[in-house]
């Protein structure tokens, strides 16, 4: 009977995000017959276009007559049919790749062919959140043995756009984060387009640190750009420090972040895969990758760190990438600003060679910018940190940094930090022994950054240093006295963050 | 800030299941904040009431102003607050429990109270179905050890409805399935019931399978009854055969089964907390499960079967449960009908003591009836299976389940099967050596039942019979000629589920 199953297609002005949900009345009469009622996912069809959506139900006719069919948003929009025509209802077909998932839920390994079944089915929105969900957490549990992580990292480059580039070299860096005030990127990518080497960076937003590359940049300059103003920019500087979210690199990647994130899993294989997707899909041939190493941070251990390196070299040789991995100390904060305006005035010290600039910021951006220099097969393999030095301090670093904020769209200067500040005293006199990159991150993104842009915290005293009882630790900076009193709750139930020496001076 | 995070509570007609869904305005001044944006998830609060909810975005004024926040309809029933109050918004307080869902996925062992925290999470919808699939994962996947399954029954049993009997002794019987026709339930719980022991037995609809019992007494009388009348007929009869959706007993299980069966998990340790949580939350104090042991059923091999078993006991003697496992044969469908209208014909002629009655389906009915009499301390070791054989044969079986059906509800008896009928023959003569289940429980369900009471599947010839080419091996009735179709094609590439043994007779 299939006249039966024709309903009138509407669309609902209803964002969904990544789901597809359709949406049927209560009344309509597909929906009274049992075989619908106890379907959680509908497939419905027209003109040899087809899409999986999830089932909701509408109640009276505000929204929907018995006889039409409503999709939200995304799933309008991936359906590609016209309002008003009549559409056919059917039970979902399996998702095959589901198979490949509950395999390796029941610990077996996964091939080529698996994984890029498994990611077009994402891509294509054939997934719902919950088994996105049993996925990652079957990555998670049992593991992505190394060969699995290459066949995700290709399957996630191979389902999205990829960039191509007029230059045999293109670099990259990635920090795989942890550490608060790690702002080296804003540095070293002006100084590697300063000689001439081709860097397009996009970057992320923080979500649950105080601030990502792309929320300081945008204090100074626009981060989000269309592709073809991205590629004009790069075109003319050599370089460009934008938001990467735009530009539908490894977009199955996306789609597991946006699961991954709320449940706050961690894996270490699709880390990796999501890392090098992103890169290689950006166009990259050589790519430095920066582990920090600490009690506090992403990695905890010298043998953890090496375990990550090398998978990264692996998957980084399958794919023909040219990688390099520096295990850097983790131990605390690099720089003293923490939130987008406090970071940014770091880096622009840096750039500008101020004497007050953050030393650990600007050693360890020449470091890394030295490494990636020494990617140019001219550059004599020891001499990346010397240019890369000289480049800063000769001022061409900030003349090139000048010029991709001007190109991207700059902002008017406004390095003023927000409005409240709360001062944090040393409660005993001492060393300071070690900062909680954790607890103060936290402490961080409390007071309000990267959201409130101006808010954050700023480092007067690094580790090694002696402070008598009462001298200023940090200052943390809110834009509202609210988010002061939160700070000030949880400092007062987990600490300042701060282990100083039990000896006094 | 507090008063720009005020919005109005409207309710939504949308069915959103076991989600709560909140929706927003796109011009919403709160979602306009880069706080809220970033956010999946948002708590709704008033008057110390507060509910999470998952964040949709509306566009246009169709549905909401942006002063408004829409709540789907499990949303706003949960949240008990009136239409038209303010509500106030705020990013959502962490769901503590899912750090014990992180530690599972990690490989670690829960306690009872990580148990409980779950469970009351989610009867409180504070996880989304993302989160409960990854705890769901977590469960397959590095498995639970026994005591975590107690854990998990005893939690699943204290978040929900518990039923109180008048009596020292509540039977109940289950088969873990997989094994289509074995409609035992229908034939056991009246012969219990005309001994005077109480079995309120409540059943599941058939969701992959071609029919449940709740299925199969629908064709004969009504089961979805209130509490209360339910109450009344087992009061009156001391059994009751009735679906058992409308309960809220263990209503966790629900949850969590309404995200599994999708993905098509399996997990052990999850199923017996399913079974026994619903069986103690019913009120009963003995219980009877029943392990179809073959090739082609849910359980493989008798040493896997044992495992189970050794599972079922351990679960059950923790709860105080008195609990008996029986290991029955399931290398073939039991009875000759597979289908509502098809396997309530068998019944009734086991009932009926009809000489053609399906030997197999009646033996092993009084097995299992023997059994569960034997928890009644004046029947004699050893005896149960006559005195079962003895309330059968004299009648008082049918009478039993006339009174029950009458009380119910009883519907116009209609064993006629579906119009179009398809016969298969033996493509040779030979013996039958084996009859697959999965595969014949998938041509039946693909024939329409048991959305189609009267289609399905009746088995002529069963394992052990010689045949000769061209004999009736079985008839597929379909209601429609599309499922007709459906079922030729998937026989024409996967065969007709016999084994037949080579040589000719």
């Amino acid at each position: 009977m299939p006249n039966t199953r024709k309903l009138i297609l509407k669309p609902l002005a209803i964002d969904t995000y990544h789901e597809h949900i359709a949406y049927l009345h209560r009344q309509c009469p597909l929906y009274q017959s049992e075989e619908f009622r106890s379907l959680f996912k509908v497939q419905i069809s027209n003109n040899g276009d087809s899409i999986l959506a999830t089932l909701n139900i509408i109640e009276g006719d505000e929204l929907l007559n018995p006889n039409e069919i409503g999709l939200s948003i995304p799933a309008f929009r991936a359906f590609s049919q016209n309002a008003g025509c009549e559409v056919q209802l059917s039970p979902p077909q399996p998702v095959h790749s589901m198979q490949a998932v509950r395999a390796k839920i029941n610990g077996q390994t996964l091939d080529k062919t698996d994984f890029m079944q498994i990611c077009q089915d994402i891509i294509h929105k054939r997934y719902s959140n919950a088994e996105i969900a049993a996925f990652l957490v079957a990555c998670t549990e049992s593991g992505l043995d190394r060969n699995e992580v290459f066949y995700l990292t290709e399957a996630m480059i191979e389902t999205g756009k990829r960039f191509e580039w007029d230059h045999a070299i293109v670099v990259d860096k990635h920090c795989i984060g942890g550490i608060p005030g790690n702002r080296t990127t804003m540095i070293v990518t002006p100084i590697i387009a300063a000689h001439g080497m081709l860097m397009p960076k996009t970057s992320s937003r923080a979500i649950t640190s105080p601030a990502g590359t792309a929320d300081t940049m945008e204090t100074l300059a626009e981060v989000q750009l269309s592709f073809e103003k991205l590629q004009k920019i790069v075109q003319q500087t050599n370089a460009c420090l934008a938001w990467g979210g735009t530009a539908q690199l490894a977009p199955v990647d996306d789609l597991l972040i946006s699961v991954e994130r709320p449940l706050k899993l961690d894996s270490v294989g699709q880390m990796v895969a999501s890392i090098l997707s992103k890169k290689v899909a950006a166009g990259s041939t050589h790519l430095l990758i920066d582990i920090p190493v600490g009690d506090t941070a992403k990695v905890r251990s010298m043998q953890d760190a090496i375990k990550l390196r090398k998978l990264f070299e692996f998957v980084g040789d399958q794919l023909k990438l040219n990688l390099e991995v520096m295990i850097t100390d983790g131990k605390q904060p690099i720089g003293r600003g923490i939130g987008p305006t406090l970071e940014a005035r770091d880096v622009l010290q840096v750039l500008n060679n101020d004497p007050n600039a953050p030393h650990d910021l600007k050693e360890k951006s020449l470091e890394l910018a030295g490494r990636i220099l020494e990617f140019d097969p001219d550059i004599r393999g020891g001499q990346g940190y010397h240019l890369a030095r000289d480049i800063l301090e000769s001022g061409r670093a900030m003349t090139k940094m000048q010029q991709i904020i001007e190109l991207q769209g700059a902002k008017t200067l406004d390095l003023q930090p927000a409005k409240y500040s709360l001062d944090i005293t040393a409660p005993q006199s001492g060393r300071i022994e070690a900062i909680d990159n954790l607890h103060i991150a936290h402490l961080a993104h409390i007071a309000g950054a990267p959201f409130d842009k101006k808010a954050g915290i700023d480092l007067r005293q690094k580790v090694g240093q002696l402070v008598s009882s009462g001298d200023l630790l940090y200052r943390i900076y809110c834009e509202r006295q609210a988010n002061q009193q939160f700070v000030k709750d949880l400092i007062h139930h987990q600490g300042i963050g701060y282990q100083l020496s039990e000896h006094s001076l």
